[in-house]
């Protein structure tokens, strides 16, 4: 394969710097390239002034292959991207008849009418073309010039996006400059420490030259993305075979190859068995259905929740009896698994999971300081509790107890699964 | 006021560009930042890769005044940063045996071994100090050098949040760096779209020479933040007067100056008067007790909450009558009504939110499209219900409904405000 392109972004917008908003574009791009074989290089942020914008984009221009600028080409007094790069590259801007004529029509269509202020939109820098904005007002711009491309693009993710997929990438693919698949191959894992799956996976991966490994700690897992040296010519194939060597040694460690959830697998688990689950939480306020409910159909899985944060909730609710929350307290091993039970009878679950603990920064006690969280599971062949202990802040808490229950009962009902992998095994 | 200083933030990890991960880091820094009255200059994000490292690293040191690295700091082979950043400056590293007795002691306490990977953190460049990190293993570093400050920071959040608040920002102060107040006034808006609350304020600002407004659209709310045009000379009190009167023309669509979240304002008003609340929740899944309870203290208000998904789980868990759902399906008023009136008997609570709809991308009918949803709102005088739609994706749509619940209480609970300022006006 030619050498890939080196791609730099740069962000204009003083609101990234400002901390009114995360810029969410980088990694949106940044994915979308790595799935298509091709790595960012570089994501600049800077301020909406001339000189910052100047001296930036000429040092992007310089060193990438491919510059893709993200906002300032709206119509207002801050939108300068257009006119700072033009300027930069010695380019004058022009008007652009046809531009103005979609513009006309947008407004129209909408019952506005189009103000001087938006007739900026109608200018480009000679020698580029406009790429149309079917979900906004402001077009973006390609340019090619000494052998480099320029992609400008408005700001809005949703106008944004739109364009990358429709118009950017199908016209990068067409020069040869996107590759065919993603290039690397991600391992997750959960339950491991980031430096213990390093120690795990690093002694096989150095038998193999020329492929290097990625590690990224996530909430309650770590991924390990495995993909070729610059210029070393390993296959996807032998970065699979390599990935599945990874796997056998992670064993009920290894989550899966690629970039599904943990809510995902286990809803696809239970879904693919038609089994059906209900949670009970108290420490972690809601968050564990939350995650499970931004899947799309999870109502076929998910039957309910009760975030029952009272001691009172946790009786009225799901029936865990009174004596044992006075004898116990509620957070306790015995409150998890009253939980569980309840939540799970409450609703004729399958399965149940239940969250009790202190996310702190109050609470904790002697033998169970902040951080200390009561895991229950009830499944057709009983129900059991586990603690645990988090560090982090309240919400660094919440989102680890979260991950450790959705991974215990991922390895549940692994569990149910591995006699028929054994009798494949034995079949082989 | 001295010039401010330029700060330059420089995130290292191949997983931000690679998309593994968005990068925070840069808009809790500037946000941090802003509020002291700095503005970050530019944000980078590199590769990690020690050529790229050292060149961009240059670039910043060079333009800086303070430069902050994130990432890049922990044991496996990728974490290069301080040896990067040292030859960079010509420094060499040194071993520290007080941070590897730390280590040593950190190791001991979770009942783990100190390897030889983990060694490595032992090390710094001379002439540093080591900044401790008392929620993780790898130290910052604070170095002073030609009158510029370089810190460098470990890269999990929750990390490099503690230091930034307990470490840098008091020794940045101490040194005269940070402005005592934010330089701006943030006027929060709730309830209007972003062209609609720069239509009602511009006037109001552009009668105020020198001062500058920039909006910013967040899930279901706006904010306008007023500041001091480069080199203009308008005090905070002129800012404030001014942020007084915009807050007056919004009337009930103010929530507040600052940054105070919607479950913020409910749950202070609501724990003000010693009232409690309880949520039913259908589409959103738990969002809404989740945002709630990352409140530290929610406990205080927040009784309980339900996710009931299925139709069966609002008919057990909030005896919603079966007869009522068959015959005004689940998304609809009544069923709205049903759920907050079923959920504050449960629970005993003084108010109470429910929000039944279609988040999508499936379900749906003709008079509710997907991203219809019907809100129900419990309290003293009664309850009620009302019908919204939200354009966007699945999580989207979640978000959006949370935002205007936790608004409509708002609202609601600001209601029983008014008689007292109106008194207080009249005693003036």
């Amino acid at each position: 394969m030619m050498r890939s392109p080196r791609v730099e972004i740069l962000n204009l917008g003083s609101e990234l710097l400002l901390g009114l908003r995360t810029n969410t574009h980088l990694s949106w791009l940044g994915d979308r390239f790595a799935r298509r074989g091709v790595t960012v290089q570089r994501g600049v942020v800077v301020d909406d002034r001339e000189e910052e914008i100047r001296r930036q984009f000429l040092d992007c221009w310089e060193q990438g292959d491919i510059i893709l600028t993200t906002g300032g080409l709206g119509p207002t007094g801050d939108d300068i991207t257009c006119e700072c790069v033009a300027g930069a590259l010695g380019l004058s801007l022009m008007h652009d008849p046809l531009i103005e004529t979609q513009l006309e029509a947008w407004f129209q269509q909408r019952g506005r009418i189009l103000t001087d202020i938006n007739r900026k939109l109608a200018f480009r820098p000679e020698g580029s073309e406009a790429l149309p904005n079917r979900m906004g007002t402001a077009c973006g711009i390609w340019l090619e010039k000494d052998g480099k491309i320029l992609i400008m693009l408005p700001g809005p993710p949703h106008e944004l996006r739109v364009m990358v997929e429709e118009q950017v990438f199908p016209r990068l693919e067409a020069k040869g400059l996107l590759g065919m698949d993603e290039g690397y191959v991600q391992i997750r894992t959960a339950g491991l420490g980031e430096s213990v799956v390093a120690e795990k996976l690093q002694p096989l991966i150095d038998l193999i030259p020329g492929v290097k490994a990625a590690y990224c700690l996530r909430e309650g897992m770590v991924d390990c993305r495995l993909s070729a040296d610059d210029g070393a010519d390993v296959t996807m194939c032998v970065l699979q075979q390599l990935a599945n060597r990874c796997a056998a040694v992670l064993d009920v460690d290894f989550v899966c190859f690629g970039h599904d959830t943990l809510e995902q697998i286990v809803f696809d688990k239970l879904r693919s068995r038609d089994l059906t689950l209900a949670v009970a939480e108290s420490c972690t306020g809601g968050l564990l259905s939350n995650s499970f409910t931004d899947i799309s159909g999870s109502s076929k899985v998910l039957l309910g929740g009760c975030v029952c944060y009272s001691n009172d909730a946790k009786v009225q609710m799901l029936e865990v009896p009174d004596c044992l929350l006075r004898q116990h307290g509620a957070v306790s091993s015995e409150t998890a698994v009253a939980m569980a039970m309840g939540v799970a009878e409450k609703l004729e679950a399958d399965y149940a999971l239940s969250v009790t603990g202190f996310a702190g920064p109050g609470g904790g006690t002697e033998t169970a300081p902040v951080g200390t969280v009561f895991l229950g599971l009830h499944g057709p062949d009983g129900t059991w509790s586990q603690k645990v202990h988090f560090n982090g802040d309240r919400v660094t808490v919440k989102k680890l107890a979260v991950a450790r229950a959705l991974d215990w009962l991922r390895r549940e009902l692994n569990k149910k699964d591995l006699p028929v992998i054994r009798e494949q095994h034995a079949m082989d």
